[in-house]
């Protein structure tokens, strides 16, 4: 604590992401990312803009990467933003769309910046607790609020809210901006920005850093309509007006470009998935139905926390969180066959020795 | 205006960055750039990071950039703060160590953004004029404030305010943040980076975009003691916990161990600056005294808007502010020998017609 620091500053819990170890021999099943790379198709664009243009701003409207996203998304270019991460984005729709006083509502279980993001701005917030299913209940979302935010799928748990039950909730707060975080959405959800045309109160937030294996470069999307989107660029430019630079412009728009990659490494990712679930639950885990490049998974013999400390003593990193209800869960992204075939032999191995 | 929108973000009057045309045969002198492109060393150790290892997040703690400017700077890497552009540490330093209701001041005549800051984030303000020679006066800073900023040298005028008045500035305000924006402090200026150890309440801020020649890779850094950057800190770890990506880092690591371009162009374009000078008094142009990479100049005989316009026919863009005070002065941004000898020409022929 310092003399120095503001009132908001003394007063937050700032994030903790996951551990970012150096290069070494680690399994690294903790942040989501994807275990491939990005396209020489994207690598190469990138390449051919660190040059000596360096020298002058990026465009500041990221034109390039947002055309590309349009035809992508099939939506007319003012319905997209672009930023520096969805992390930065979700900042921006607090400060966007939410009003100290005004209770904005989402999920108990959920990605835990949200809460983050509260504190910052000062927006009071409820969770709402998932169901015993870890589904979200509908009814709760229909009450009075100040704006709601939901992951879908949602982390850490990697479960679908349907479409109809988005669009309920879009229909039961006219007046309100409902914001539907889609960082996980292209490992088997269904995307609402289809819901886009229909829906002024719907703001779509991606992300880069999951399925389009490009974490290292901070890149997120907005997608919604016009009346939203001139509300987050009002935000950023009152903040900060280049927040993406030239090199991430160019590879984001490549890679929106390159569909074929994309569905490809998609495909295999998915297909790991399923192979990993079905061979924890013959080793007796239970295993939430995913439909996202993470899994979230309990065992009946053995503590979570246990089996993630005996993990990680065999430099295969996963997530644990120590909080309530989902403090017996480990959270294992999905990488490579290999690397997911070396994560289930090292559990067979904990889970022999600990119920012997 | 959007009923969806936040009160906040109704009231706000965004920031509006110098026009980024698209490549033309256009002389760009309006945003301050570097004339001159990164080094090769720059430019190398980014191409070789555009590799696979995108797929995987940043380094959150900038540690490599951070270490190369604890070198630079001859600070511990306590003291460093890496951020997305001196733009988004600025904004970070108004939530982190600004209070809404305590009143901040800065001079009336500075870089446009402070005001912005200040309505997105709700702090009260109070604009200092400065004197009759676009100097800073020190004794309203020694009245009750919620914290100082001041850019030295000044922007748009490119004034110098000696380390004596920053630190008589400091010890009269020794429980408030006084953050000093060095942007341009590199081109003839003296940092007050040597004032840090022995001012608990100093911030000093840097920009990559200028003196650096990567104003299209985004990275600033904030200087000061381990408390400050502490609080910067909490505010970026509940903002983005990713601010720069991993190419930028690289980018900007290589660029602080590369002293010897970065020297030399910024003595080229002192020289070219200080020819630049000369050529527009002879011109009958009254220029300020500038330690930037830009000049603030006035012509007794015809109106700077009308030089700006008659600039813009000919495909030279400089910057003018239609605000009080500045509404008869250019800012013109040091470009290369060249393209400083199109701007006099230019002028030559614009004044000819127009005092004829």
């Amino acid at each position: 604590m310092s003399k120095f620091w503001s009132e908001t500053v003394k007063g937050i819990t700032p994030y903790v992401p996951g551990e970012q170890p150096g290069v070494g021999q680690v399994i690294k099943l903790n942040t989501n990312e994807n275990p491939y790379p990005p396209s020489a198709r994207v690598l190469d664009a990138m390449k051919a803009a660190v040059s000596g243009r360096l020298k002058l701003y990026p465009d500041p409207e990221c034109r390039g990467l947002r055309e590309a996203a349009a035809d992508y998304y099939r939506l007319p270019i003012e319905n997209i933003f672009a930023g520096n991460g969805s992390d930065e984005i979700l900042a921006f729709c607090f400060k966007a769309f939410f009003n100290p006083g005004e209770t904005i509502l989402f999920p108990d279980i959920t990605y835990s910046f949200y809460e983050v993001y509260a504190g910052l701005f000062d927006i009071p917030y409820r969770k709402i607790p998932l169901d015993d299913h870890f589904d979200i209940p509908l009814a709760p979302f229909f009450e009075q609020n100040g704006g709601i935010l939901i992951a879908n799928p949602n982390a850490p748990t990697g479960k679908f809210t349907s479409l109809d039950s988005i669009r309920q909730i879009l229909v039961h707060n006219p007046d309100k901006v409902v914001i539907i975080d889609e960082a996980y959405v292209d490992f088997g959800g269904e995307s609402c920005v289809s819901l886009i045309p229909d829906h002024p109160n719907l703001l779509v937030v991606h992300t880069f850093s999951k399925s389009r294996s490009l974490a290292g470069l901070r890149i997120g999307l907005a997608m919604g309509q016009t009346e939203l989107i001139e509300g987050l660029n009002r935000v950023k430019n009152s903040f900060n007006s280049y927040p993406l630079d030239a090199v991430a412009q160019v590879g984001g728009e490549q890679s929106l470009r390159d569909t074929e990659t994309f569905e490809l490494n998609v495909g295999r990712i998915i297909k790991t998935r399923e192979d990993t679930v079905n061979r924890l639950r013959e080793l007796q885990f239970d295993v939430l139905d995913s439909r996202a490049n993470f899994i979230f998974a309990t065992h009946p013999g053995v503590p979570a926390v246990r089996l993630f400390e005996a993990l990680r003593r065999q430099d295969i990193i996963v997530r644990y969180f120590a909080k309530p209800r989902i403090d017996n869960y480990l959270r294992i992204s999905i990488g490579t066959d290999e690397e997911m075939e070396a994560l289930c032999r090292a559990l067979e191995g904990i889970l022999a020795e600990q119920t012997r």
